[in-house]
């Protein structure tokens, strides 16, 4: 396959790591080190993870002459795999001054000019299958990490009582919301997972039978207008819409909205990448934890689709939409939204709005294997596995997310409560 | 049918009430009152939470006369229903001194009176079917709280120094284990959940078809004997073995073993409510975790079943074994299970050993509602369907378990870590 | 000295080990087994812990064949001694349902047995003075766990929501209260601390010279009214009040008035051993902290005493009040003081009101070592010493101290957020 | 008096506001961020904070026209001050990327100008004393946090596993240490606190009488030497050296030898400013809280001195030693002690070494108010008096102090789990 050629490699290993340190281009070195929760890393430790991926797994095994850039860094970099060695905390990320932003930036240089080395040295002698796989796995694991790069920058800068800007973004009118309808399918047994060929994780393998109930998929997104009116019918304050322990985290937590919503003089405002701003209603609902999607849902007499229901829809469209490309960073507003889906006339015939792109749609699956599945060999095999419990299987990418990284079998998966990432929700019957 | 009438539910209630307080007495008063973590509920919070259910749903509704035994035994003694009111803190149910176990044995007894003479008064005339269901469902609540009541002392008698005995138990032989056999089923589509008629939970409705692939389940659990290879073979120290979230809980709890297993001078113990006795091989192993369950089985090159696999085989065949009535109160060991099957020709035939009864078997499914579930209406609506997150199902009952409180279809449920219950696991493939 | 006769001390010993049994008698068993904070511990541990003290400190060490009771009592009761051996934790105490209540009372007759006969036995032969020390310590830790005994068993009742009554108490008229009057004290070296003689606690010597300012000390402690127009003056939500550490515990445990204070209605009632009643404006506040106590003072325009200015006016007077022996269990109101004093005439004519009894009065001083200090040899030296950090000294009693432990030099000590004793204060200038 | 004219004071003021500068000069964007622990502020804070008391204490006050540099700063580097308004959570200063280092050296710059500019206009007409005082607290406010950059930043480079330098330390030598001397000093009446006339911080006053007992303290502190001889005599093994509330923290924090010490192939390594070393025998033991100091007398048998004790020694002698102008960052070893003696031929006569300078000595006394102590009117009030419980007095100073900031009387305080001030100790008995 094309993407699998060195020099498609290649290609794609620079298109990558460029775009990771454009990500971080607008911020301060301070912004670069911090973290305001334990799920929260540094910019500058994601700038670093996604570079001891490929000195670990590439680099130290591909070349016997390689020097690692510094004997610490396979301790202080590693996330969580467990067959590499010992990690530093996580929760501690945000204590180390050192190295610098620019000893990071070093860094990424050094690895960047072995692998550049490596990957030229191959265009006649193709690599192994396995190589290959690791370059591929570590380009979408850094894609995951850009995503990331934005949640956690957003959390960094929406903690701070100045509410600083990462980059300045569009304005549009607002305009009314299309009325939510919905698209019927029958059941039967048909067959999910993603085909062997392409890049896939792991977790959406193997392919296999699943039997699908007769339901409906709302053909867009709830809005954050509509989230208002579950707010103003008193849904945070009423325990029947809640599973147990979304009710609990409602009240430990002190929910009383979405994350970044804010009420000031009667109005409410949002906290966006681009600034405050008061709340746009015909924008899609965002960041709301699975415990809140849910208790919505429940509110509107409907539920969440599962994860077979959403990937039985989308396999029919190819993924476009609101992505980390269009550079707006947020969900897009109705008007917006069709802008855009004018300036990409192939979406424009989709009976669904923003099954792709924009946010993160939580499905009513809990993340587990699929029947057969089997991680990968060695220390790449925790890259997944070893999360399925106590997650939630989300799909469909967000505003975030590179559009070349998601497909129509992609599995993304977070706690119940969590909701620092671009997530939102689409109904089913 | 016969177990609805007046005279059928009479008996019932007055077999289930007995039986709640026959558990009780080989109790000290102090032993009724602790409350040893937040998961374990004092003794005499049971007899009154049991006694609460009756006194709230069935006689507060339908005696338009009855006046409460005490006026704030409603708040005191509701477990977790919000659309009741108000909860006395779960944690600190260890705290309340007061009512004494005396006060709540006639909280009981007045509760009976009014609940016999209401029963009886109906014989002539039929209760409305939903009044009918609230007391069966009141009756299987208890038998729950049954279970709950054993394990709940057992942590306490557990937690003590003295380890003190809560019924002396019969002594068996040790004899060899039966080798693992394997049942090999094809797959296809079939129908799953309890039918109509008889009672069930609303969670086990409605019944739906579901897609089974070919699969192989064992014949029968895994031993205690089996389970200590795995931890003598370094199970607990080595992380390729556990879900992420399970080692970080094995590093955390410290654990090396199962709940109640201690090792002195070189001879592994284990404590039962028939007093602290050197483990047995022979019996299934029992309070593991699902993260130890599933860490095993995948030592094991094999994994857990899903709950379709086990309802599947299950439902073939009639619920007998080690219950609660065999007063064991503990896993039988290889000598005593024969006896018992010996003992019951019907259950002899059976491919499978100790499907039910010994040990609640975790499965690898997240405890979700079935397609088109819809909770009871009103507050009994939060008995089960609120739980469904972040708990996995286990199937089949146990040595606490009452006989006919069991069915194939029955699902029971509790969070990855939860290891106080009777719990063990069956392998599959 | 007469006290350290053999005869006086079994007297001694039979007085105050009666004088434990006597408070428990009106508590359920259940009243006895359970902690509702760290800090309390259940009634069984105290009655075992000081039988404990004299099993380990007198008969293990002076009956060359006594045998201990249970094996496991030396553990399960040791409180903080380490040189005696590891100590079962504190927090955890409620934990244990076994050994029961009777369990317990047997413990006590045993040890009690050996105690008579170890006493009798040495009227024709004086014991060594290093023994007749330990068992006098020995009843005077106990009167201490006397007053414990009334403090955790409040607790334990008034953390229930039905605020059980201990013992019915008898009700008095409320009159005004006297006008506070200060008394003026010039300064100059004097001398502090026990003298050698009658029996002290380590910490009450050596005996030694320190320098007093001129002050001035209220005639009376601080009223119950007196603080309720601290608190409607805002007093629990000005932090200029507070010491820093203070106002942090305010707003951590969010307090608004004493403990066992609540409103209802408008009206302020308070709950004591005699069960929930108004609040009486003319009894001396108690259940304060140093915290509120200090705040109190500087909102007053007054401060705290020092221990020293304490103990220099009060050694001028000797012990008598409102102590245990009453019965009030609680300080006496105005008219109930009046009549009190009537009734002891010696005391009548003290220029102060209430110096000892009623409530423990929190002093300005930190726990700290007097000049030249040396703790006791053994294990013993445990008993005090090592608790001199972050507490402050209380003196002159309460009314759940026993009358003949209390004496001007005795120093009483607890952290400065406590406030579950009967602790209580008085003004200085 | 000199100090108080406005061209003394202008020389004071843009002395000490350049010396914070300059110790942060060396530290990366990055190490001035972030916060290893809620006792540690970022370097960016402390020069923040520094300015915000100049413009909330002075500019606000005095200059009717003044405008504040950024709306927020007003709360955003409030430390403690109630009065002034609420504060930004402290353990979460480390959370802020902005303003980042760049704005806080404008935010200095401007309120320099207005400072500069405001002392000037006052040269020909002198400023009331109130103002005088408040900008001597001002500069000597800074110089206390000129320290706690230093203790603070240590503690952000020693908490990485890189052990960054923060600035080349020079190396002596190894020599033997002088043997311990005791200087003897008969009891009386003497007078303690300080004088009115020079700057002094409200708790060295007001000047009072009090009592001392005869008392020999040690010509010199506690040696790392020394400490290690407690160490490998079991000290931190052994609960009979320690206060309850010491004992307690070992084990909780699973303490083994000073903050900043470790262990590598059987060799002591300490953590300096200067990066790491072996360490120093001779050097004064550092680091340690009050809990090891306290530990470390009673197994020495002695005991730290009363404040008092340690007044009436050193207001005989003149405060000189290694003071932060040294630039060694770190206590002493014996070599460049006696090099630094030598340099400074006034101190060469004293019969004490050390008294000032190196360490901060940990006295026995618990820091509370002096006999008629009055805080300063309003905010400035809250600065030292609000401290006054669970805290304990440190005396003379530190290698970390400037030395024109110190004097005989000046007490400093922390509670005594701290262990990241340069703190050690001198023997008493």
């Amino acid at each position: 396959m094309l993407e699998r050629s060195s020099e498609a490699l290649l290609q794609r290993y620079q298109q990558v790591r460029k775009a990771s340190e454009e990500l971080a281009r607008p911020l301060t070195v301070e912004d670069q080190v911090i973290q305001t929760m334990p799920d929260v890393s540094p910019t500058k430790w994601h700038l670093a993870h996604t570079t001891w991926f490929f000195e670990t797994f590439v680099l130290a095994e591909q070349l016997p002459d390689y020097k690692d850039f510094h004997p610490q860094y396979r301790y202080l970099f590693n996330s969580y795999y467990n067959a590499v060695g010992p990690q530093f905390t996580r929760a501690h990320r945000g204590q180390l001054s050192r190295p610098t932003v620019t000893n990071i930036l070093e860094y990424r240089s050094y690895v960047d000019r072995f692998m550049v080395k490596f990957l030229s040295g191959s265009f006649s002698k193709p690599l192994p299958p396995a190589v290959v796989d690791t370059i591929l796995l570590g380009t979408h694991h850094e894609q995951q990490h850009q995503e990331l790069i934005l949640t956690d920058i957003k959390h960094v800068l929406g903690s701070n009582p100045l509410l600083p800007t990462y980059k300045e973004g569009l304005v549009s009118d607002e305009i009314e919301t299309s009325p939510l309808q919905w698209r019927t399918y029958d059941g039967g047994v048909f067959w999910f997972g993603a085909q062997e060929g392409a890049f896939l994780f792991d977790n959406e393998s193997p392919r296999h039978q699943d039997f699908l109930q007769p339901f409906q998929l709302a053909h867009r997104p709830v809005t954050a207008g509509e989230f208002l009116s579950f707010m103003e019918d008193g849904g945070y304050q009423q325990p029947s819409h809640w599973l147990s322990d979304g009710w609990s985290t409602v009240q430990r937590e002190q929910w009383e909205c979405p994350l970044y919503w804010y009420k000031q003089d009667d109005q409410w405002y949002i906290f966006t990448l681009a600034g405050a701003r008061p709340l746009s209603l015909s924008e899609p609902v965002c960041h709301v934890s699975y415990f809140e999607a849910d208790a919505y849902a429940r509110w509107a007499g409907a539920r969440l689709p599962t994860e077979q229901e959403w990937e039985f829809v989308a396999r029919e469209h190819a993924p476009q939409g609101n992505f980390v490309e269009q550079q707006l960073f947020h969900p897009a507003n109705e008007q917006t939204y069709l802008k855009m889906k004018e300036a990409s006339p192939s979406s424009e015939a989709s009976p669904f709005h923003r099954l792709y792109g924009d946010v993160w749609e939580w499905t009513s699956s809990p993340y587990t294997s699929y029947p057969g599945f089997r991680p990968a060999q060695g220390a790449i095999g925790e890259y997944n596995g070893k999360f399925m419990c106590n997650q939630m299987v989300l799909r469909g990418g967000s505003c975030a997310t590179p559009q070349d990284h998601i497909r129509p079998t992609y599995r993304n998966f977070f706690p119940p409560h969590a909701r620092w990432q671009f997530s939102g929700l689409r109904l089913a019957k």
